[in-house]
């Protein structure tokens, strides 16, 4: 045995949830599932173990090679803390595919694992929503992903003019390179990761690596292709492209969407052909949340189309729509809004973790308060109950009752006992009441 | 990139939870939270991922060696995916001790990692009840642990005839092994470590190991040990230790218990000098829940007083006791006794994911589909509401339906955007019902 002091402080860029940090977390979880299930999905989860072929057959390649905890264990299996949810929903989708009943729409909130410098927003474990539906070829599950992201974000109290739906279609993307622009599609992947991070560079930055991959002779093309993609509405986008290619099948698909979304009257849609959203299985339809909060301009979460990932498992492809948002963007983005809950006691919607707080005089009157207690906490009152055992000063309890976060106090001494008469007083307002 | 099929089997001993399984998981997490709730508990959680040294300061050594995955990881950090929840939640006390104010009322429900073959009931991951109270020296804590197990056990509908509350105290079996028998620290480590294997042992194996730890020439003694750990009763094994053991601290401390939890009307409580609960921290009172159904005579789940183990992190120790509770075990256990919840359409009282199933004639009807979605998903008609946009012949929607276990259906054609009247019929019954 070890008789050094063992440290108190977590692993490196995790969260300890106190039971004050455990409320929040909880309401941003609670609000997910509330949302999601008016939409009839259902929950599922899967373990955090993964084997690590599972991520290494399609992925977004930097998340596979230098962000995911990997290791061998003891019975020289590669295992993999999974560090996103799309490649489990599509194996166990996968696995039972000839029992299962199409569509699907399925939700999950698992914690993922991202081996990566720590800061703010950016987490080693974090949480998030993943939803998914499985079974429809249609653009009409396009939009009830975006939907569903819109009402989360209304659920949460965010307005819709601090917020936008940025959408693109990789569809499209990949026409423009190949088709319009002749690329290789060696050269028309890394523009395509080139657009992904474009947010974070600057405009020369860009410029020169595009020009580094369209080549020395094709360098008025680069530029062209950035005037493209920084086309400030889908009108201009569609005129520049020419009427062709504005008929292809992707151009479609955002017109659907962006007519789609604004008959369900949700019309902070934009189009932006930047958006990639990183991974490699994307095939269609992607989209992302931005919030345009001056305090935190950046995209809270996204998702969209990945028709092909269920083929790695060696069946046929199946059509699959699906977005994830993290816990930890969500509530940074939350707290600039000042819309995080707080406490009853301070005006808010959480509720107290107590309803009654017993204050026992000495141990003679234990088990009258016992009983009082269990009569508290069982139906039909169902009240939160607990039994100070300190046999502290009256004043000393009443002050752990109010730090406790106890709606109620009731002091039990001889005479209580001896008359049966309990009162019950609201901490907040000092009235008294009589509860059951 | 890979193009052989990629397996889809989970990680070895892990399980896959398919929505109807979750439905399950979801029964007995909430079951879990509504019982320590009503006790004032509050809910707090930590990252599954810890320091290794956490683990090697004090736990059960074979958890530690054998049993634990511990990896290195890109920063030369030796992390451990936690393989029990105490030590985390002492930590956390630690960290924050001068800001907390005991008595601390604590739970969590963490998934907990073991490498160990996996066979029914031991799984590689599980996830398990931690039930935590900081702060009370009186053996009130312990009779509230034992209190908040039985409502547990009754809560999911066992009978209490069909379970009993063992309990033993570390006090008395150091007693007896360091004060009447005169063994070494040693010698009385391994024969806690025995009797903790005691209920898996035969007796001749028992016998044979025990006479090898008291040695040769005190054989007799090892005999009278044995007889003395048998007692039937808690009055037979206190008339055997004579007067002067019987008035020990720690028999002090199970007679309390033992009246204690009969005042609270909990009387299927006896005790068990083999009962040990593993862990080395433990340090007076230990229990366990033991199921006495024929098809499943096993500890369900158990715990105890650690009151030292916070001075690992180098301060003073702190009065702690608690319990924890897997919930594959007790899955398992509510299966024997057919206590499983069902379906509605069975009967039973899992709500229907779906509320509304909005079956689609063509596409033209959509938006209406949609506006009406909207309508019964939002307050205050709050009903999962799922629209099929496959424009499939009605039968096969309507069969889907079925399949997603949708309460109500509506099916939606010209007649029904024209008139603007909408019909719910109810799959069970075939009644139509007006819903909003």
């Amino acid at each position: 045995m070890n008789n050094n002091p063992v440290s108190t402080e977590p692993y490196k860029g995790v969260r300890d949830f106190y039971p004050d940090d455990m409320d929040i977390h909880n309401y941003i979880l609670t609000t997910w599932k509330k949302v999601v299930e008016s939409y009839g999905y259902r929950e599922y989860t899967a373990s955090i173990l993964e084997p690590a072929e599972l991520y290494k057959a399609k992925s977004g390649d930097e998340i596979v090679s230098e962000q995911t905890y990997t290791f061998t264990d003891r019975g020289e299996r590669e295992v993999t803390l999974r560090p996103e949810m799309t490649p489990t929903v599509a194996r166990m989708v996968a696995a039972k595919r000839r029992e299962l009943t199409f569509p699907l729409r399925w939700y999950s909130v698992p914690n993922l694992f991202r081996y990566e410098k720590p800061q703010r927003g950016r987490l080693r474990e974090f949480w998030q929503l993943n939803v998914d539906l499985f079974g429809v070829d249609s653009v009409q599950a396009d939009i009830e992903m975006m939907a569903i992201s819109h009402d989360i974000m209304t659920a949460f109290g965010v307005k819709e003019s601090d917020f936008e739906i940025r959408l693109n279609n990789r569809k499209v993307t990949n026409y423009i390179l190949n088709e319009l622009y002749n690329l290789s599609d060696s050269d028309s992947k890394s523009i395509s990761k080139l657009l992904d991070r474009k947010s974070k560079m600057s405009h020369d930055e860009f410029q020169t690596k595009l020009k580094e991959i369209f080549g020395q002779d094709r360098s008025a093309q680069a530029v062209e292709f950035e005037t493209l993609v920084n086309s400030q509405n889908f009108d201009e986008f569609t005129s520049r492209i020419g009427q062709t290619a504005s008929e292809h099948e992707g151009m479609v698909e955002i017109r659907k969407a962006i007519n789609g979304l604004e008959a369900l009257g949700i019309t902070n849609v934009v189009f932006d052909q930047s958006i990639m959203r990183g991974f490699d299985y994307y095939t269609g339809l992607v989209f992302e949340v931005y919030d345009k909060h001056p305090d935190n301009r950046r995209a809270l979460f996204g998702g969209g189309r990945y028709d092909e990932l269920l083929a790695i498992f060696g069946g046929d492809k199946l059509p699959a729509v699906g977005f994830g948002m993290g816990d930890a963007t969500i509530e940074n983005a939350l707290e600039t809004y000042n819309l995080l809950p707080k406490s009853v006691a301070e005006g808010g919607q959480l509720a107290n973790p107590i309803d009654i707080y017993i204050c026992v005089m000495s141990e003679a009157e234990i088990p009258f308060a016992q009983d009082m207690a269990q009569k508290a906490r069982s139906a039909p009152n169902n009240l939160k109950t607990v039994v100070d055992y300190s046999l502290r000063k009256v004043s000393d309890q009443i002050r752990s009752a109010d730090r406790a976060k106890a709606r109620y106090i009731s002091v039990i001494g001889a005479d209580e006992v001896k008359t049966g008469n309990v009162k019950f007083k609201e901490l907040a307002t000092g009235h008294e009441k009589s509860l059951f």
